[in-house]
C-alpha cells in the first residue's frame, strides 16, 4: 500500500489501530529468536543415529585408530565423501572439525602472518582489501573487521555479485586479496550464482598473484523446493583455466547433521592443500577423527545425503512457505515491500526501504528477534536501511506465525511512521 | 661400563660381538614406533563408554541444545569439571575441542596479531622471545619457530627450570614475552616443579607487562606409581600475589579419554577469558558441545576421573617398569648412562653424552623409531647430543622388550664407537 496517498488523519488513525493490535501481540508473551540460521530440534533429531555408528566399529581408518593422534588432513573416508558431494578430488579436501568459519578465519590469519605460497605476509602490506558482495554473511565481514581488512562493498545482483564491478576492482588494485562468496542459496538473498558469474570469478584477471576466492559453499546441497538451483562447478572451470590455486572452497555438515558438532572442510588445489598441511602441522595434533568416522559411516554417500536433505527440506519448507504466504497476504504487489523466494538455503531476505532498523526495533519490542538491521552489510552500513534477514528454521509453525504477525505489523507501522515523518515533519518535531 | 679402560683389541672384539647380536635383532622383522607420547589401544578402549553417554540424553546443557550453534566458551558442565580437576574456578575455564596444542598456537597467534589486553601486537615488535626450559616438549618449540619467536634455552633442573636464570632473563628483557612450562611429569624429563619454582614463576618480576606463562598442565592427573607428585596450585599463588593475568594454563582429556577426540581447555583469569571470548567470537561458531557433554557425563567428577586414571596407570606401569628394569640390568651404576624414573607422565628421559644422534640412528636401522635426537631442545640443538625421549606407552610388552634390546645394544655400540673414535682416531680416518 502506498501510504503517501492517504490523507494525514486517515493515516494517523490507521497507525493508531496498528499500534493497538501490536500491543495485543506484545501481550501474548511469546518470544521468538530468528537471529541466526540455525537448524531446529526436529532437524537435529534426524541425525541422532550418528551416535550409534561406531558401536561395533574397530575405530580404524586406513589402519589408523581414529581415537588416537594424527592425520591432520582428515581421514580418507570423510575426504572422499566431501569430494563426491562437492565435485572435487579427495586429495583436494582438507577436513577438520565442526566450524567452517574457523577454517576461513585460520586461512585469512595464515595469509596475514605468512603470506600465501611465498607472497609477502599480508600483515606487512600497507593495506589489504576484500571484495564483499552485499547483502552477505555477517560473519565473513566480521573476520575482515577483526583482522583489519578493508571491505569494498559490491552489490549482490540476481545472479551473483556485480561482476563488472568485481572484475574492475580486482584487476586494478593489487591490495585486493580476496572476495567472499556464498555461491549457492546465498546468505541472505537466496540466489545462486549463474554459470557466467562462476566462470568470470574463476577466470578474471587479478592484480594480486595471491588473490583468493573465499567460496563458502555453505548451502551446496540444501534445497527446499522441487527445483534445485544448479551451480556450475568452479573447480572444473578453474582447473581448465589453470587458476585452481585461487579458490578456497568451504563446506560443512553443520546443516546436514549437527550444527555445532559436524565436520567442516576446505577444498582447494593440491598446492594449497600442501601449504595448509604445513601450516596446520604447527597448530594442531589433528581433527576429531572419531567424529569424522562417525559422519563418514552415517552419511555414507551422496545419494544417502540427498535422502537426508529431503527430510530437512520437508521440515523447513512449510516454514518458508508460511513466511512467503503471510507476506504475500499483506504485501503482494506492494512496490515498497520485496522479499526473496529461494529454492534452498536458510533465509528469506526482506527489503523495506528506509525502514529496516525501525522494523527490527519494533519486532524486538514484541520479543521477536532478528539479526540487527545492517548486519548483512560491511561495517553494518546498509545505505538504504532496507535489508532484513528472516531465518525461519528454528521457530515452530505456531511461533513463526506469531513472529510474522509481529513483523508484518512492524513493517506497516514503520512505513506509516516514515510517511508521516516525511510528509508532516512539523507534527513530529 | 667405562669402555675407555679396555684395551683397543678387546673393545673392537666387544663391538663386533655387539654388532653381531644387533644384526640378529634386525632380522626379527619387528618394528616399533616410540616417536610420540600416544596412548595405546587398551587405554583408548577404556573410554569407549563415552559413545553411549548421550543415548537417552535430551542434549541439553543449561537449556541449550548442544547439537546446535553457540556457547563459544564451552558448556557449563565441562567447565565445572575442569575447574574441579585443575583447582580453578569454572568461570576461569575456556573449553574447546580436542587439541590443547591448537589453543596454545591460537593464543600465541592472537598475541602476535592483536597484543594482549591492549599491548602492542607482538608482530609489530622488533623481537619477541620465549624462555624455553630444555629438554622440553618439541611442539612448544615448533610453535615458536612457526611464529618467528626467538627461543632462549634454559636448563631444566630436577625441580623445574633454572629459576635464577629465568628470573634474570624475564626481569631484564621486555622482549621476553613468555615461557613454556610442563609443570607436572614434565615432557620429557618427568619431573614436577617444586613449590618454590611455582611460587617464583607466579611472583617473579617481568619486564614485559604482557608476559604470559604458557603452563601446559598436560599430565596434571597422570600418575603411574603409588606416589603422586604434588604440584602446588599456581592459581592460588598468583591469585594472592595479584599476578593471575600472567597465566594461561592448558589441559586436556587427550590422555584421559581419546587422544585425538577429547576436550582441551585453557584456564585463565576472568580478564583473560573475557579477552579470549572476544577473540574467539570472530574465529568460530563454538566448540563441539556434543563431545563436551558426552565427556562431562562420562567423566562425571574428579573422583571418577581418578578411578579411570588408575586403570590407565595399570596399563602403563608395566611398560615403564620394563624400560627401567632393562636399562638397570645393563647400566645400573654406569656413570655414562642416566635415565629418569618418573612417577607419572608419558616419558622416560635417557641421557647418553655425545651419543644420542647415533643411538637413534642405530635403533632406526632396526626399525625402532624414537623422536629425533635433539627434538626436545629449541632449534633441535642438544649441545651435549645426549637426550633421547623414550615413549613406552604404545608398544605391547613384547614389542617393548624387543625395542629395549635394540636400544640397549645401540647405546653400547654408540659408546664403544665413540671411545674408539676418540682414543684411536687414526684407525677411523
Amino acid at each position: 500500500m502506498d501510504y503517501k496517498k492517504l490523507p494525514k488523519e486517515q493515516l494517523l488513525a490507521l497507525l493508531a489501530e496498528e499500534q493497538k493490535s501490536f500491543k495485543k501481540l506484545q501481550k501474548e508473551g511469546i518470544s521468538v529468536d530468528m537471529t541466526r540460521g540455525r537448524p531446529c530440534k526436529e532437524q537435529l533429531d534426524l541425525s541422532v543415529g550418528l551416535l550409534d555408528t561406531l558401536k561395533n566399529s574397530d575405530f580404524k581408518s586406513s589402519g589408523v585408530d581414529v581415537r588416537n593422534y594424527g592425520c591432520p588432513e582428515g581421514i580418507k573416508e570423510i575426504r572422499e565423501l566431501f569430494a563426491e558431494l562437492l565435485g572435487v578430488r579427495a586429495e583436494e579436501v582438507f577436513a577438520q572439525d565442526n566450524s567452517s568459519l574457523s577454517l576461513m578465519y585460520d586461512l585469512v590469519q595464515f595469509a596475514k602472518q605468512f603470506g600465501i605460497m611465498g607472497s609477502t605476509p599480508w600483515n606487512k602490506l600497507p593495506a589489504v582489501k576484500f571484495v564483499c558482495p552485499a547483502p552477505g554473511y555477517d560473519r565473513h565481514f566480521s573476520i575482515c573487521e577483526a583482522l583489519g581488512i578493508e571491505m569494498i562493498t559490491v552489490p549482490m545482483l540476481e545472479d551473483g555479485p556485480d561482476m563488472n564491478l568485481v572484475e574492475t576492482i580486482v584487476k586494478n588494485d593489487p591490495a585486493v586479496k580476496g572476495i567472499w562468496c556464498v555461491p549457492k542459496y546465498s546468505n541472505p538473498t537466496g540466489i545462486t550464482y549463474s554459470d557466467s558469474v562462476v566462470e568470470r570469478l574463476a577466470t578474471m584477471e587479478t592484480a594480486a598473484p595471491d588473490f583468493r576466492i573465499f567460496y563458502d559453499n555453505a548451502y551446496f546441497i540444501h534445497v527446499l523446493k522441487d527445483t534445485d538451483d544448479k551451480l556450475k562447478n568452479i573447480f572444473d572451470v578453474a582447473r581448465k583455466a589453470g587458476t585452481l590455486d585461487r579458490i578456497y572452497m568451504f563446506a560443512s555438515t553443520s546443516k546436514i547433521t549437527f550444527a555445532g558438532a559436524g565436520i567442516a572442510c576446505v577444498a582447494a588445489s593440491e598446492n594449497n592443500i600442501a601449504e595448509l598441511k604445513k601450516r596446520f602441522f604447527f597448530k594442531t595434533i589433528g581433527p576429531n577423527k572419531v567424529n569424522q568416522l562417525a559422519h563418514a559411516i552415517y552419511l555414507k554417500d551422496k545419494n544417502n545425503v540427498l535422502k537426508l536433505m529431503k527430510k530437512h527440506a520437508d521440515i523447513l519448507r512449510p516454514k518458508f512457505d508460511l513466511v512467503d504466504r503471510m507476506l504475500a497476504e499483506d504485501f503482494a504487489g506492494d512496490e515498497f515491500v520485496r522479499w526473496s523466494k529461494p529454492n534452498g538455503g536458510y533465509f528469506i531476505s526482506l527489503d523495506v526501504k528506509s525502514c529496516a532498523k525501525r522494523i527490527v526495533e519494533l519486532a524486538n519490542a514484541a520479543n521477536v528477534k532478528f539479526t540487527n538491521a545492517g548486519a548483512t552489510f560491511p561495517y553494518r552500513i546498509d545505505d538504504h536501511d532496507m535489508n532484513i534477514r528472516i531465518a525461519p528454521s528454528v521457530p515452530s509453525l505456531q511461533e513463526l506465525e506469531f513472529a510474522m504477525k509481529v513483523l508484518i505489523s512492524a513493517i506497516k507501522q514503520a512505513r506509516m511512521e516514515l510517511v508521516l515523518k516525511k510528509s508532516f515533519a512539523h507534527t513530529f518535531e
